[in-house]
């Protein structure tokens, strides 16, 4: 008995990608009620040379398109980096959503044997397609969001763990 | 094909640990160097309403053990919640991975179908063990170690993403 690399990653990236796009929609109430500038909450950051708000969210989602794409064999559609409000970052969350929906289960499953070669630190790497998930993409892919709920938290956002982790299926 | 429960959750859970350890003897080190009173750390949050350090470490190691425990069909020993120094987080630490390693990887395998049930928000929840793995203690447990960090971070300890995601078996 034993579980797919699909059950371990995609359908699971889906969720939190939808909760982090919760928390967002959050934070862009939060400012619109207090009069807040909305793009404080984007250009904010834990210390001046940790990535901002902005960054973090996009890299939550490229670490999720990359990750079941190249499980899936694939290089993830190119995406630019140019969000300047809340809702453009929704939308490239929902736009990560629809790319990962359309990955079947079947082209990811069998991938832990996969060889997948990546940048790290500069180097290239090899991993195999289990390594790459358990050790690699999933604690980066949680860095990031987390990352972005403490950014919002620490700005005064009423969001809590339950937005982070939601609800279970 | 395919990967089992113990894959996707024990050794990573170590690694992880072992990560978090290192953070904080940076910090530790960190705080020497400068003649900060380390409880400062310890004591340190990103908002009045969130967890310090040390309770973050403290979840951290308990999301580790517990779903490791019960994926397996076992309670974790319990462990007093009474650190008072960063060496007394580290020796959380090194007992926790000291655990999960007695945890044989035939006495977790099998578990995706095995019935969980743990208090969520109050409500009792019976979960499947896959589920309770992705869905509820990877999140939860990438969320603790993850915040840990970032509230060193935010408190100037040198310390990169590197040190969080550690080097590749």
């Amino acid at each position: 008995m034993s579980i797919t690399m699909y059950q371990a990653s995609v359908p699971q990236f889906i969720r939190m990608l939808g909760n982090l796009k919760g928390i967002l929609e959050k934070a862009a109430a939060h400012a619109a009620s207090k009069k807040i500038d909305e793009t404080v909450f984007l250009g904010a950051r834990l210390f001046p040379d940790m990535f901002t708000l902005t960054r973090q969210v996009q890299l939550a989602t490229d670490f999720a398109r990359g990750t079941a794409a190249r499980l899936a064999g694939l290089e993830p559609p190119p995406v630019e980096d140019k969000e300047q409000r809340i809702a453009e970052l929704v939308e490239r969350i929902d736009a990560a959503i629809g790319y990962l929906q359309t990955l079947p289960a079947a082209q990811i499953d069998g991938s832990e044997t996969r060889q997948i070669t990546r940048t790290v630190r500069g180097q290239a790497r090899t991993f195999t397609g289990l390594v790459y998930l358990i050790q690699y993409a999933l604690p980066n892919f949680y860095f990031h969001t987390t990352t972005a709920y403490a950014i919002l938290r620490h700005n005064g956002v009423e969001v809590g763990k339950t937005d982070f982790v939601g609800t279970f299926a």
